[in-house]
């Protein structure tokens, strides 16, 4: 099979590689959908480390190619969704609830980190059981696809937000993750969400996904903004879909006390991130910051694809190029780049 | 009356003042104990800014001896305590679950900052419905005392904790509100209770009131040893009782990957609090962090008081010493140089 | 001024009273629009006892016309609602946040059972700084006068119901409560709003207000149906909008293992109400039953009012017919009835 | 291997039976140490349906004798506790966190119901991985085996049951489960444990573990004492460890608005459980009912033996006999007539 392997730091190509066997608990998928994300393009630029050999990739959909001999409840041939994070469901820390820990902190992100990802002809689902997700008869593999990372991420820091009915809630950075935190907020019944970036084309497609104000913050102070639109006390919740000091800063400046800065974004430089002190009501302000990493599972992924069947969602908005496989690399380059106006570009097996 | 004056930073005295007169929702106590917090320190030396002729203190109980027109369900002579925070109970924060959060962020605490505190021979209840509490006949004044900030602030930091029957916790800083997480934390089930500080006497205090481990930080790494205690994984939750950026950094560190954080202390220096970005799982290892200023209310001071009359916590192990209102300066010298042992004084109005 | 008073079982009449007057605390509120709830029928059959000589009603909102003497925030003049249920927000079981079981069980609802109502040209506030929440420029009377029962009780047995995102609810009784349950149930994020009633025009407005299936119980098995959309799981969660033992009963047929029962209605008859002990898995199927009675106070009325404002409801859908407040008696004979496909009728003072 | 083994309904006998082995992802256990439950006792009266030949037992300890060959993490010979509830931790009810239900309604019940019991020289464990718990060194095999069932069902009674801090809890029913829930309630904080039973030396050991009062029901009312207790308010929550209508009934009316009616027992009898429909507020009262089934999994397990590792319970007071295999159709007699003031007896397997 093709696979998109990177061989080093800043070297991918995509390789032949042998399709994998699945184990007794695990499932072979071939591939028919796949998704560039940014933190692929952190990864070639040695965010993980210098990898060598590693497929890449950790968003796809695909049809059941092999199972393995203790897998139950499916049959070669089924439409499924797998998530970018594929937790064992059995370890101390996925019996917890925080199966995106699993075994360690960030562990049950396994495809790129501890194998091979799925950036390829055929990929391999451990504990497929929990981790293979039927795709519904009403929902395409490109809207599926959305769900192996852009809405499970972004939805759940609307979920950790806990905004109380018609409150309101803002979100920094309107990449896809953004985005999908914006129409998570709106899902889940806040009655002012706030959109906060630069890029108007962005800032529009927020408010397609339910943002009520835009704010573009090359124009106007967002903070002040938020002030003024929440009477003067801030926003119940404010995530911020960046993972930059800035907007991390930001959030706690435009969350009201008791209220929760739901942070969505990965960090990926500094020895700190750095909570402003007065903001935070010199550590009495009964803010509360929660942290996530997309939520796997098919029981999560069900209800992800309910959405999008049911009409609540369409996330196919958030795509705005097409490729063959063979054309990954360009993918990846326009991504890097962010060329073109792209926020999410699909990859089309045939 | 006879009142703990602050006439500006670094100048206090006893002074003669009016006794104050209720509005129709308040109250007015003769005090019969009070007791010197550190932050009264703190608010000496500029802590709330230069404060001019204001009556001192947060932590007292007393008899009723005057109650507004509209107040019911009490009458003069009753002993109640009054918690250090007086929320009016009416406001959006308030309603909102937030009392501490009173109208504005940390506006609950209106004792010294909003209005003269009770560091005198009587005070005023603002709201006395909800802020006054009767004390059981099997609890003394000196016990109850400590419901009035102590007790709830420590205790609620354990709540925050949210460590699951048989988990684990980590205080950071012996000081008195953190023998009170302490007995929090291992009251509301933890299985491992794990104290932190460098002074023996408060060790083994922090040992009396429900720590199973007890480690000096300048004997031992803490984190190393929280490390070992906890099979590798970091603690279910980690509170830092001190507000300082090396207890708050290790209170990062100590935590396990979905734990809490629960900040207790006053962080009153530098424009951030550094959060370390490995250890908080660059920002996706799902830690939440909460923060606290001290519950007030009726409803859980009676909560607190039947916690000492059950017998489930005798809070007056803290106190170190004894000293009639007349001796208060002394006192006030003793908390701010901390000598002699000192952890909690108790202030007598005969 | 005229008012609707209740003399005695099935006797009432519009009679002449004088104007309230308001305490420290309260507000005196001059009705400008008001409706009518079944519950005020039951009131009149008894429901509550023999009152004599009380005014009726719940429901209304107005124009600030006077205020007590410790009221602050407000002024006269200001458009305000006022909820059916006008908590002290000062008692223990307020403090605990159940603001509606205030004082005693079922306590928050003074209006008609406590004191006189508010079908009147004028109405009494108690605790006003907490029960008036004002009406925004671009809520209507009528659109806010929902806020005060309807929207805030059906919204809270969606709230109740915690159904996690994509997940799926049903409502038994699509009266205004049951449509406003269906309303929330749909804004709090559900993937899958199953309503279920007889009457053709109701599931018609089921769907409006985001119902995806609706299940007319004559002509097709509840149950059966709910168990063929759902996978043979069952629902997440089921809401009882009528109060009765068939719904009721259904409701824990209808709910998956570990989901909840979310009770909005009120049971009138019987010694008991009946769980089916096989559907509630022998007592160990980890199904929650919750209950609730319309939750005050202006700091969720202003939420309430914000999504009317934004567009995200329109709870004006409800209302069927107008009278003028001369005619209420009229109004209540309908109501009573439920004839011309009556389902909420709108009662304006002039 | 010896087994006791159900021959059909009232005929049970110790048999040989063939040793199980282990599929890929399960283990056999060597049993050490078990114990009769009283719902074996249901179950061999029919409470399960007329059971041929299988193996009864859900409550044992022992020594690993073989594991599946894609169990990770675990080497013959350790001393392990399986719970009797053995999840698979990969199906849809238990990602939600329903464990307990996998699959289906109280589909986590295996042993017995769905495959042979552990009243046996051997037994079989599905999903090891999850369900083997290493057994500390400083616990013993007597008292671990009193987290297979007693501990964690009883505990688990009092987390649903929520009660805050300072609290008041009643538990109903002092069985071995209602002593547990005793001990769970006294050890998450409650201020008030209330043990209601008939037989003096069942509340004395509800003092041992942690009854502040105990009601004998035959010579006192229990709901008045309670009232009387709780300042006519009602207890925070109401435990039923029985499942009896009598007793269910009770904790509706022990419980004060806004309460908890936590359920641990098994109702096998009737149609129909009853809510008492006034003192559960006419369906409006904010009393929410819980339920569960035992919860399982090595996580729990695992801070369930701390809980006796660190001295804050022994769950060995309830064992009041002691049995050798060969004699275990003598505990179960004993078990089914309550003879001898027998509360827990242990099968010891040399």
């Amino acid at each position: 099979m093709k696979a998109l392997v990177m061989r080093g730091l800043h070297d991918v190509a995509v390789l032949e590689r042998p399709i994998p066997v699945p184990g007794p608990n695990d499932a072979v998928v071939r591939t028919t959908v796949a998704m560039v994300c940014t933190s692929d393009c952190h990864t070639i630029e040695g965010g993980l480390g210098e990898l060598k050999d590693r497929v890449l990739g950790h968003e796809a959909v695909g049809v059941i190619h092999a199972l393995g001999s203790a897998v139950e409840g499916f049959r070669v041939g089924q439409r499924v969704a797998v998530n970018a994070i594929t937790p064992c469901f059995k370890c101390e820390n996925c019996q917890r609830g925080f199966t995106s820990q699993c075994k360690v902190m960030l562990g049950g992100y396994k495809f790129t980190t501890q194998k091979d990802g799925n950036m390829a002809e055929y990929f391999h689902v451990n504990d497929a059981e929990s981790n293979l997700a039927l795709i519904p008869d009403g929902v395409s593999d490109e809207a599926a696809c959305y769900t192996t990372d852009m809405m499970s991420t972004g939805f759940k820091g609307a979920e950790n937000a806990r905004i109380p009915l018609g409150g309101s809630g803002v979100v920094f950075g309107m990449g896809p993750v953004g985005l999908m935190a914006i129409a998570g907020t709106r899902l889940l019944g806040a009655g002012l969400v706030i959109a906060v970036d630069c890029v108007p084309s962005r800032l529009e497609l927020a408010r397609y996904y339910g943002a009520d104000v835009t704010i573009n913050f090359k124009e106007q102070d967002p903070i002040a903004e938020i002030m003024r639109l929440t009477g003067g006390h801030g926003a119940d919740a404010a995530m911020d879909a960046l993972g930059s000091q800035p907007t991390f800063e930001n959030c706690v400046k435009a969350t009201r006390a008791g209220g929760v800065i739901s942070n969505i974004g990965y960090f990926g430089h500094g020895d700190y991130i750095k909570i402003p002190r007065l903001e935070w009501g010199v550590g009495m302000g009964e803010k509360t910051i929660t942290t996530l990493l997309c939520p796997g599972g098919s029981e999560r992924m069900g209800r992800l694809m309910r959405l999008i069947e049911a009409g609540r969602v369409d996330p196919t908005r958030l795509t705005t190029h097409h490729f063959k496989f063979s054309e990954i690399e360009k993918a990846l380059d326009m991504m890097t780049t962010k060329s073109d106006g792209i926020i999410k570009p699909v990859i089309h097996f045939d």
